[in-house]
């Protein structure tokens, strides 16, 4: 069973935008066990899409075209299909999040499916619409399954060395590494007969990963590491208070990018300057001037502080700098203290991360989410 | 002058790796003012990499490859070129980074350029010795140009409607539409003889864009709204305090991704529940009960009151339901209140949003920021 994947749009021809569809649905059809043979971008042009849809229906079972389905006059595909395959009568795919519908065509027994081109229309339609239909027509090819086992606060060369033997595992099983600031991946993927067969196997490798990696792990596949801390907080019943400083919100944000999260987030308060810190989250003034605001004991004191405040159980504090301006003598653009404040006791972390300031502050919100998962 | 770019390697085909040395090259050779019109990926398979070689060399001028030269059993691009083509005697391209040169073949007056496949390896490899080597070749082919317009508060139907026959602009000016969520970016690309004439084309384009959707304009380019929000802040001397039930702090976040943003940024509060809205942010009990936490009411007084607490000069307010639960009669999700205030005036607005959590959240801080950004 060959796939192909066309993607539509100058603009990906211009290199305006990141075409991450391809990379998406290649995910997607190996999980189904459906081979990616093409992938091939045209733009808003009509013969060389033309010319794309033949080439893809002659060597390819199944194409898939992303783009180029909304009401704008540079949206072609349905002409170009009609057009090269006289062809009138799709199959409509509903759009639930936005306007332009999704299209399967029946080529000579070939399927031509032509899906919108935004990541937010197009990945829910696969998900609901698409991958059952393959599921169905290609039953019996055996089926891929993948894992991913999700980790932080380790560097991809200790991974790559604790996995070890794993990454070279002979077929049908697979293991690969991927790296992207603050998170490490391991991909497991299986083929087998069956369901029950593939899974059977990719248990016995995340099991020895656990064994090898498994304080690193917060979550598998689409866990998020966010998603992870508030499951705990809510099975522990606790409640949780945040007072950031170079981490700017972002915290709480991700916090509250969980639904359900106002059960267990009580606040969050940015405290950017001094006078805040030391007003509205009562450091003390002298702590401030004897150890400066990125320190341990500002950072201890901001946690406790907010916890009680907030009449939470646990605050979580983070103060650093994240650059590219605000580092004097003995502290670096990079330094990040991290603390965690319970009834009963309260700790503090240095960090010393590296890269831009949007990169230094994901880093440093999450190790603190880390900081916190370790501690419930 | 047609180029095009061919990708090799299985693991991009199987989605392990996402392709960016696509859009990196495309971008490169725009600025170089030649035209991609192909993109495609084939895995470590000769007999499919010599037919993209094949359709590459009879419909492009320029063919430029990626991947596939390492010393590995799947690094299979130079016999494939040579098997395809009859030819052995490329021109060697240095690689400073890596160990893989890459490789430049004359076949009958095009060009065929081999690359490595990591960005690092490619990039400066491109940068040093390939983009010479077009320059010279293709001198006087004219330069490409692209500006970006960014507009908020719009939909992309009514900024289609708007921009109307520039969207339909003759070459060598080309306008493109492309929607976001609570985004839409109009691109203008002027094709010209040299670097100034490009520029005046793109002006006299911008000009009319202008005229027509300027109050939604905040940005060009790589503009952010909330580095726009920070420039006229820093301009006007302002200080900023927000209050965020339902974005959870990602405005401040958002503030606060922007260097310097420290300046102007005195604080955040992110108050979830309403004893924090009562407590910390001093709305009345009497407000909460009679119009409750998504109001008006509760938007004015938190941005009153926070803008006092913080001694900052303008206070900015959301209060809204994310969703997907927490819709009462009459709220539903989405319902949002934006509230900004200042010494002289106060002014709340209501909105509709729709959407995933996450996406209500994105827009409900794109609209807050909009509307500091108008009334500044």
């Amino acid at each position: 069973m060959k796939a192909e994947i066309i993607s539509i749009g100058t603009e990906i021809l211009l290199g305006q935008i990141l075409n991450t569809n391809q990379q998406w649905l290649s995910v997607k059809l190996a999980e189904l066990g459906i081979g990616v043979y093409h992938h091939s971008t045209v733009g808003d042009n009509p013969e060389r899409l033309s010319g794309a849809l033949e080439s893809g229906i002659r060597r390819s079972d199944i194409v898939i075209t992303t783009g180029g389905l909304g009401p704008t006059v540079d949206d072609i595909t349905l002409q170009a299909i009609s057009r090269t395959f006289q062809i009138e009568n799709p199959r409509v795919i509903r759009n639930l999040v936005g306007t332009a519908p999704g299209f399967v065509y029946d080529i000579g027994g070939k399927l031509l499916i032509a899906l919108p081109g935004p990541p937010r229309e197009l990945n829910p339609m696969f998900e609901r619409s698409v991958a059952p239909l393959l599921k169905k027509k290609y039953r019996g090819e055996g089926v891929l399954k993948v894992r991913t086992i999700r980790m932080t606060g380790l560097s991809e060369s200790f991974a790559d060395r604790k996995a070890g033997n794993l990454l070279k595992s002979p077929p049908p099983l697979t293991v690969g590494i991927y790296a992207k600031p603050a998170l490490v991946e391991l991909k497991i993927m299986a083929k087998a007969a069956d369901e029950k067969r593939a899974k059977a196997l990719i248990d016995k490798a995340d099991r020895r990963i656990t064994s090898r990696l498994g304080r690193y792990i917060f979550g598998r596949d689409d866990e998020t590491l966010e998603g992870a801390v508030g499951s705990m907080l809510s099975r522990a019943r606790k409640t949780l208070a945040v007072a950031e400083s170079c981490t700017g919100g972002l915290i709480s944000s991700r916090i509250t990018d969980v639904p359900g999260s106002s059960v267990y987030f009580r606040m969050g308060i940015v405290a950017y300057s001094n006078d805040i810190k030391s007003g509205l989250l009562g450091v003390r003034g002298v702590t401030l001037r004897r150890y400066g605001a990125v320190s341990r004991q500002t950072a201890v004191e901001m946690a406790k502080n907010v916890r009680k405040s907030a009449g939470a159980d646990i605050g979580l504090s983070v103060t650093g700098i994240a650059g590219p301006s605000g580092a004097v003598k003995g502290k670096p653009v990079g330094l990040v203290y991290i603390a965690v404040s319970m009834k009963d006791r309260t700790f503090c972390r240095e960090f010393r991360f590296r890269g831009e300031r949007e990169i230094i502050k994901f880093r440093s919100s999450q190790a603190a989410l880390d900081l916190l998962r370790v501690s419930l």
